[in-house]
């Protein structure tokens, strides 16, 4: 059995009795029933996930895979040109001077950062989990965008890359990216997973002019006519439509999954990931919390069909795990309100969860 | 000239020449423009309010004033009985195991609580400002909830909590309450500034059945026809509607505002003292930041009629300015990214900032 296979062996359903007693647990802290909303819920679920009633949020990392396409390059619908995805890896182990950077400072996060399929050279000194399948996933509307063994490959780098790090403790991850061009992609698994039109599912991602919007949606409807992937094979759908760090993304979900760890999930491209996760492992989705709404076109339709409502709407559409990083901050507060507020009989605030609760 | 009077005069205009620099900063950020969304807006905000270009934010408090309300006693639509008032407030500074103390110690705040109006007694070595001017708000629906000079007396009460508190170093604030039965005031307060009906501005607080929420409206109703406040004069508004923690709420902003102190404003108490805030000095407007959305009805329309847009939607229902903690949280995130990330010059991301805002 191979290292997929064997850590989606691994992936459990949460546990019913735990969630049980953590909701008796919320509804005897000195409040009102309800409170504290949906952190009260993330809380709860977090129980669930780490399989205990009272969850730990001490050891945290934002694991971060980067990766190139040459789709938006060669259909002319790049935002930016393609050596921003190595100097912003870099920007993040170097100066580490990056949104993420400083957001994971004030969260306690590591910032893990791995090549899986960038295209261009970059110093060998750098503190950068070296992975890279290829460089850079291919044109997809030409054919798929890398090899199904590829696929395997780049879900397998981001399990191996989970279980290291989880090695130096992991109480819950962020996961994000750094690809210029892999809002295309994403888009391209939004369409055909949740069986919408490109044009439902393709804005303008970092920034293209209209025209280039058009251009954009042409590319996605051209990939999806030219690659006709298994709809029942989440790698086949990574391997026709997707890129190195979304592959790698998705398993990172996966391996989080299999060990009891919960999974923040960032934006637009980490929810491409998301959908490709759960065809291979479905049992995954219960693990995998949405933490901030994207802004870009489609993302909606596609968390509602997640069954997700993410914790945070700020307007963010920077990527790089900023948005899952503020939602590991969120949830450190919902465990600490569970493990750490008076109950009632504690507090023997008089007869008031009765009357709180009229 | 008073403390009141002398408080108001300190306030100034924010330094619209700090604006236009901090947006300056943040647009030279390794990032695309406005990929940090409404952080980015925050920041800005918060360096207009210090009149600094690298706000800071170290020193943190939440301030809490508790009072009570004899008006939902005597009309019969209180949702606890009062004491629970007093034992909330021995809550927060001896167990210091309430909601507001577990979410002021990740975000790092100080928990700073003041009785204005309590109206039972508590012990006397307790960590707690006495500032009492009467023992709970008297009945609205019966005559004004205090008189002219309590009123005035309880913003000052605010106002000499905040300065005593900014001698030991404040950066930011968020404003709390605690007290039983201060969801009818603020209602009323609301429906008199912004022209509403009492049931367009009227919700359950924390949990009245829905007989008690036609009673409740009714005691509003009535409350607005006994009183006939003078309605370009706050203290007035204040004295005939309000309550005291609302009054030293209201106190606290203004001072926050004349020393350069941002205030995260909790959710529906918080913003009627902000109402009347605004009314007693219309500068301290621009100081005030809306934390938290409150799912009570009318305070929706409220939040729009004081053109803010709060930065967190979690169903939290609290009080306690536990929802302005986490804006303090987001404050620190949003200042942490305007001075710490690197900018494209520094990381020398090739001509990435031209391409990526193409």
């Amino acid at each position: 059995m191979g290292l997929l296979e064997e850590t989606i062996s691994l992936v459990g359903d949460i546990s019913k009795e735990i969630i049980v007693k953590a909701q008796e647990r919320q509804d005897s802290l000195t409040k009102p029933r309800g409170a504290f909303g949906r952190l009260e819920d993330l809380s709860i679920k977090i129980a669930g996930i780490q399989n205990r009633i009272d969850p730990v949020i001490r050891d945290k990392a934002v694991l971060l895979f980067g990766g190139d396409h040459h789709t938006v390059y060669e259909e002319g619908i790049a935002s930016a040109p393609m050596d921003v995805t190595v100097q912003m890896m870099k920007n993040f182990v170097q100066s580490q001077g990056a949104g993420v950077n400083i957001i994971a400072e004030q969260v306690g996060a590591r910032v893990v950062v791995t090549d899986v399929g960038v295209a261009l050279d970059y110093p060998k000194d750098l503190n950068i989990y070296r992975k890279n399948i290829d460089r850079g996933a291919g044109n997809i509307t030409k054919g798929p965008a890398m090899t199904y063994e590829q696929a395997k490959q780049s879900v397998e780098a981001g399990i191996e890359v989970f279980n290291l790090e989880n090695e130096k403790g992991l109480d819950i991850i962020a996961v994000g990216e750094m690809g210029i061009g892999n809002t295309t992609p994403s888009s391209a698994i939004y369409a055909y997973i949740t069986e919408q039109s490109p044009e439902q599912v393709t804005g303008p991602g970092a920034g293209i002019s209209e025209n280039k919007l058009e251009k954009k949606i042409d590319v996605i409807r051209r990939a999806l006519e030219v690659n006709r992937p298994d709809p029942d094979d989440g790698l086949d759908i990574l391997a026709k439509l997707g890129g190195f760090e979304i592959g790698a993304m998705a398993g990172a979900m996966i391996a989080a999954a299999s060990k009891n760890v919960p999974v923040m999930i960032d934006g637009f491209i980490a929810t491409a990931a998301a959908l490709i996760a759960i065809k291979i492992c479905p049992k995954c989705e219960s693990y995998l919390i949405a933490a901030h709404h994207s802004a870009e076109t489609g993302y909606s339709s596609v968390v509602e069909f997640l069954h997700q409502k993410p914790l945070l709407d700020l307007g963010m559409r920077l990527g790089e795990g900023t948005g899952a990083l503020l939602g590991i901050s969120l949830a450190e507060t919902a465990v600490n309100i569970l493990n750490k507020m008076t109950t009632f009989e504690e507090a023997s605030v008089s007869e008031a969860e009765e009357r709180f609760t009229i």
